[in-house]
């Protein structure tokens, strides 16, 4: 039988313009990653979630069936990327609200603001004493009274300034160390890094060079990496920067990612995503603060397990099966070099360690920034990203799960739904006359409505009697309620010639509710495995990407958060980048960092067994159990 | 003007019949190194030891004068390789004197020797842990009630059976770990190493491999290089093998090596010999026991200061100029394929501490092998190799220092000198009625004298009246002493139709008591600076490839050792293996080595005020002082 002809086909991606030839039977999205071209996807190409939507222009393509187009949608030409397979030389319109770049004016004012945010690591916790540094050594020549080796009178010379018990000297640095010291009068700039109980020599420079002496911080999370550029002399912050994960074609959220990683053989992939994110980084903040490459000599990462082991290729893929096992929890330090990262080539990378597979480095480096292990009174942790994780201790201990928040309030399995970028709704406020008033990022025309958005209409919609506890429409809305494919539909706001409508559908609430009672369900279960009442609760940390849009009062409103007064809940913003700073600036704080890891303990929400009575309880707005939420009874009570 | 033509010439050596193609103007000794043949050159290529004798069969060279040719010789076609350029295609002669492989018996029953003498470690001393090992771990795999992570679950089962507080992993064995433990159902073996303070987890592989658990122990000696294949789980030693040390070619002893290497800028060449003969050795022993190269796991090397920095490429050219320093006393464990030893590619190479540029490891390992470090009463241990190193302590002090000796007792700057190979004269004793006995490695036809057999020539000229206590020769000696080209010479084996005259001369007899009495000068120091008396001394420890055949007697005879009591004299042979052995066997032993290393109080001879006037009170037979040797007293006035 003759095999079917594969031929080569160009396709044009507009707006962009760009061309990306592949075979024929080739899907649209996999064109569009092959040429970096972003189509939203959360599925990661399974064909279940209908992100995918493009316009065809031009060309012969196949599709497959789905429910997920409207006829109309169908008649203009709008295909799901990942179902349709090409057949000729084609054109494709990508709709802009898939564009990555639209977030770039946000990432930077987060960028900015992480950097304001913890500039300068608390010296009162942990002194100065950076996991890599470079020294400047005088050492006396050898003579006829003093024949130490070079190799031990360089270690008698770090001994001087540090307390290093065991050092340790790569081959390489070995071989070159006596020309280098007699070249250099036996003045050197050696660099040296902690690696578990031992001192690298990791480099050894003429002269002193120490002046030139930087590391990153990065933050991996699943939507967005961001990372901070320290002066470890001064440690000082001086440039910040944050991209989106490139990964997120693949899934966005990294349970997805993993299975396509297992499914198309893709790790490999995975990891180069990220590393060449991160590479990208490091690159432009080097290049902004015009210094070398060479001369950043660490880099500390805080992320989820997933994401620690997509960067080091390590093996993720039982961290989504039962019973949910990570490869490794505290990860070695490794050359960077070894993953690819392009510091100095001898510089050390550094993972913060995780808890477990769902509780990951990020979280305790939440604890770590929030000292939450060093008070008296008890504190919540709440980080809500692509994942909810919540951490509640003291001092004494400390419990942690995470929930199966799903990544509602980041815009997936919402209508409109979309991340906080240029057109988003991020605020958002039923008046008295029952019309809606919303702020957009960039005060652009709404596209969609992000996470924040999103908060505020469940809260406002649920204060308005717009919907019951339950979450279900009430039935005298008037026109702006309507039968849509989904079911019920709201319309937030009408559409213009500007822009299309915007609703909250019946499912969208649904979902909304599923992830806010992830949240409040960890939270109330990790309570009452330690007879922990509200009240006890001295400080709720608010974490986390998203939380530097929420709006904390909403999020009590919704019964996301416990009702305490609104003066204990704090923003903490990036924790995950301040903790690896702190961790980078401080070798005790590296081993707090390992100590708390070691001491946390994990539940598994999964197979505890309150959990399911505590998520379907929490799956009402706020509560079935008023009792818990006295300031939204009475608000509530009050709009009756 | 024209640059001279280069052509290539093919030089045929007899009588092996090997073919060197090289460029017209390449000296006949590089044309020999080019294909592997040995001839001797103890100066290196600088054209003034003589040594390097070849006979022109045919073919048209160029000769640099020389005064170390005699006239007979040049008539004879004998040209000094060294200082002769190739012309034309040549047959060359390579008389058999300097053949190496003439020494294969020697070496062989040298490396069973060693066998049967340290064939196990003495476990009262050190317990059996060695540096390398492997451990079959049998794990529970993850369940819901244990979500440990691979790595921290691997660090675990480790640590129920050795003690390993601080444990690191490389990042490949990372990276594959989370594979090979599900697909082994958890149950692996892996090999740890000791590395400073930590142990690395260097492999690991499924199942139980337990059994292929092998290491090599290595005397890397400036003359010879000797193996030893231990079986680590029983601490048997299973094999041995030895070979000379190709570097040869270099120069014999290693200060001609450094000063070639600086001159030719060969200190890779040097390396790449060194390091060919480690693997032949390896190879040899892997083979003939039928194990793959990669069931061995660890190399643990001693030798001299010189011999590591060769092996290692490090920066060696300081240890012969003045303040004599090396680049690394305690060299840190590296992976032996850095240094290209063909052992497991992530195996580890150990080398032992050194004391200082003239103390070599070699040295530790004889005071640990020898135990001198836990003893009550005061050891003297003499090492005499190529150099000559000498320690004196106890379990609370020592002291040490290398003696200039020169390689007069391995046969240079004597005439009739030679290598203990096959027809050396070995033993040598003169009859009452005047005639001279002896016998002959391998009873071959004699064509020179090795160190035991100089040894017996000096301490029996003596006692027969035939030198006085200055080295002289009497007067009244016949015909046996006649006028040569250095002098006055006796015959010691009158020429045959088998074998030419062998004799020795004023000049070797001078060259041999500037080396005995550079060793007794520097154990006179050092017990002078310890207020050690002769008789406070309980035990002479004698080590080293020449100790093997030493008569104690004569070497007390001639005023090399103290005048002790026989019985204290002790052979130790090859100590420098046997401590090899035994620290790759023991973690403990390992760190006893570094604190002997360090302990050992090093004394520069050439800047002690005593040394050059007991160099010279040592520069008669036996010395100045009969009262320091009442037996040699004794024994000459008997003769007398």
């Amino acid at each position: 039988m003759a095999k079917p002809k594969t031929k080569k086909c160009v396709i044009r991606f507009e707006p962009s313009g760009l061309k990306s030839e592949v075979n024929s039977g080739t899907t649209l999205l996999d064109a569009a990653h092959k040429v970096g071209i972003y189509v939203s996807s959360i599925c990661g190409g399974d064909g279940y979630c209908g992100k995918c939507k493009v316009v065809v222009d031009d060309g012969d393509f196949k599709s497959r069936p789905t429910t997920l187009l409207t006829p109309e949608e169908i008649n203009e030409n709008i295909v799901l990327a990942c179902q349709t397979k090409i057949l000729s030389d084609m054109t494709v319109t990508v709709p802009k609200w898939h564009s990555l770049d639209v977030g770039q004016i946000l990432i930077d004012s987060d960028a900015s603001r992480f950097g304001k945010l913890t500039g300068k690591v608390q010296t009162d916790t942990f002194n100065l004493n950076p996991l890599v540094q470079k020294l400047y050594l005088e050492m006396s020549p050898p003579s006829v009274s003093d024949h130490t080796a070079d190799h031990e009178r360089l270690y008698l010379a770090i001994r001087e300034q540090v307390d290093a018990p065991i050092i340790q000297t790569g081959f390489r640095v070995l071989q070159k160390l006596s020309h280098l010291l007699k070249d250099s009068d036996y003045k050197v700039t050696v660099t040296i890094g902690r690696r578990g109980g031992t001192t690298e020599v990791i480099e050894i420079q003429a002269g002193n060079q120490c002046r030139k002496n930087y590391a990153v911080a990065i933050d991996l999370g699943t939507t967005t990496v961001v990372a901070h550029l320290i002066d470890l002399t001064t440690a000082e912050t001086i440039d910040t920067e944050a991209t989106y994960n490139s990964q997120i074609n693949f899934g966005e959220d990294y349970i997805r990612r993993i299975i396509y990683g297992e499914e198309n053989n893709a790790f490999d992939e995975l990891q180069n995503r990220i590393v060449h994110d991160v590479n990208d980084l490091i690159v432009t903040l080097a290049s902004r603060q015009k210094t070398d490459l060479q001369n950043i000599i660490a880099c500390v990462c805080a992320g989820n397990t997933a994401m620690i082991h997509f960067l080091l290729n390590l093996d993720s893929t039982r961290i989504r099966r039962e019973p949910y096992v990570a490869s490794a929890g505290f990860v070695p330090p490794i050359r960077a070099a070894e993953a690819g990262i392009q510091i100095n080539k001898r510089g050390l990378l550094y993972c913060l360690p995780g808890v477990a597979a769902y509780v990951g480095s990020d979280i305790v480096a939440g604890v770590l920034a929030t000292r939450l292990y060093t008070k008296e009174g008890i504190s919540l942790l709440v980080d809500i990203g692509t994942n909810g994780e919540v951490v509640l201790g003291n001092k004494d201990w400390i419990v942690c799960a995470s929930s199966s928040a799903g990544p509602a309030f980041e815009g997936s399995g919402v209508r409109h739904g979309m991340r906080a970028g240029a057109g988003a709704i991020e605020k958002l406020k039923v008046l008295p006359d029952g019309t809606i008033d919303y702020k957009t990022i960039g005060d652009s025309h709404p596209i969609g409505i992000c996470g924040s958005g999103l908060l505020d209409t469940l809260a406002e919609l649920l204060t308005h009697n717009i919907i019951d506890r339950t979450g279900k429409f009430n039935t005298d809305l008037g026109q702006k309620l309507s039968e849509g494919e989904d079911g019920k539909q709201y319309q937030l706001v009408p559409p213009t010639d500007d822009h299309q409508e915007i609703v909250i559908t019946q499912a969208d609430i649904d979902n909304l509710i599923r992830s806010k009672a992830g949240v409040f369900a960890s939270i109330r279960v990790l309570m009452h495995s330690t007879q922990t009442k509200t009240e006890d609760i001295d400080t709720v940390f608010l974490a986390g990407g998203f939380g530097n849009f929420l709006d904390t009062k909403q999020a009590v409103t919704i019964g996301m958060l416990p009702d305490v007064p609104i003066e204990k809940i704090q923003f903490v913003g990036n924790t995950a980048i301040a903790g690896a700073k702190t961790v980078l600036l401080s070798q005790q704080a590296l081993e707090t960092a390992e100590q708390i890891a070691h001491n946390m303990t994990y539940m598994d929400l999964m197979s505890h067994q309150n959990y399911m009575e505590e998520f379907i309880r929490a799956s009402f707005l706020p509560h079935t159990d008023l009792s818990l939420f006295p300031s939204v009874d009475i608000k509530l009570k009050s709009k009756i």
